[in-house]
């Protein structure tokens, strides 16, 4: 997840139109830098932006919530790799979505962090967008690992990814801090009440 | 500021008596362990988290809220080295603390931030404590450098260091990342906003 120094996924005045709000596109500059857009100030091959986007499309399944899904108009039905991708949603697929093989509703977090994770094998899943998406995943307990992508920008306001969670305190381990480019600190931690055994 | 990964700088249910909110003292453990209190898990001499103590500790001014500093007893008027302390405060010094010649109370967070620097010489000056403060010298344009001791927490719930802060979007500047001990990551940035030639 790509958060703001001060906490947001979003900018301020968010909404449909405005799906990022105001000056939230920053947060995900790098990520379409680091991918090789044609933009001026893409990323160099060796870039350690590069190598956080070169992890996220080696995954081999994705858990996406239904916002970020139809927001994105379900990617035209692959995310990447066509690895099959699964939407949280309490309601069925709309038409549209359901004609893609790769694309499943599923209605419970844990059942779509069995059903990705058993599609993925040995391989990682990505859990896609959302921040409800993440604080189900995480409350939950079926996330495993969970990397912050810290841009170097106060928001002043938006969306938080981390609102009131519900939880208890609970430590998370460090696994690893790489220094990207553009100022993004990539921070990577073992997700809390993680269940053993099953990443 | 010590600010666990969802953002807080106290735990839940913070309040008198419980002024560091439920689980909140994880976030200055790293800071009293590498300072050489009497713990058993003391950082080593020449530890990462010990350095940041140092450097905090060869400031040569501090400016904190009336909050932090009356909670604290105002350290019994030495917050280290005898350095002179400013409380930002809308009232004058009650008597307890106007009897000792380094404290200062001071309405003005720019009034405090100019005195501050001019006694701090050549030398930092560290803006130590409330969120408000933070906030207030942030959006004041007072703050020179802005370093977040990233604490691998989720507290869940409590005090937030960015609240709303009413400010537009701003990139800050990356200047340094640290790998602490216990999974403490220090992120330094160059302030948003800051007034030029005056640090």
């Amino acid at each position: 997840m790509s958060m703001s120094l001060d906490g947001f996924v979003t900018g301020p005045d968010q909404g449909p139109g405005n799906g990022l709000g105001d000056g939230g596109e920053v947060l995900h500059e790098w990520f379409f830098e680091a991918g090789g857009r044609p933009r001026e100030t893409a990323g160099s091959p060796g870039s350690v932006n590069g190598r956080i986007v070169d992890e996220a499309m080696s995954t081999r399944a994705v858990i996406t919530g239904r916002g970020t899904f139809e927001a994105a108009n379900g990617w035209g039905g692959d995310h990447h790799d066509g690895v099959p991708i699964y939407v949280l949603s309490r309601s069925p697929a709309p038409a549209w979505a359901a004609q893609w093989p790769a694309v499943h509703y599923v209605s419970d977090v844990a059942a779509a962090a069995r059903d990705a994770k058993h599609a993925a094998g040995d391989r990682n899943v990505l859990v896609h967008g959302a921040s409800v998406l993440v604080r189900r995943a995480l409350t939950a307990g079926v996330l495993d690992e969970l990397e912050i992508h810290l841009i170097p920008v106060l928001l002043g306001d938006g969306r938080r990814l981390f609102e009131s969670l519900g939880i208890e305190p609970s430590r998370l381990e460090r696994i690893r801090v790489l220094e990207g480019e553009g100022g993004v600190t990539h921070v990577r931690y073992r997700a809390p009440g993680r269940r053993q055994g099953n990443s």
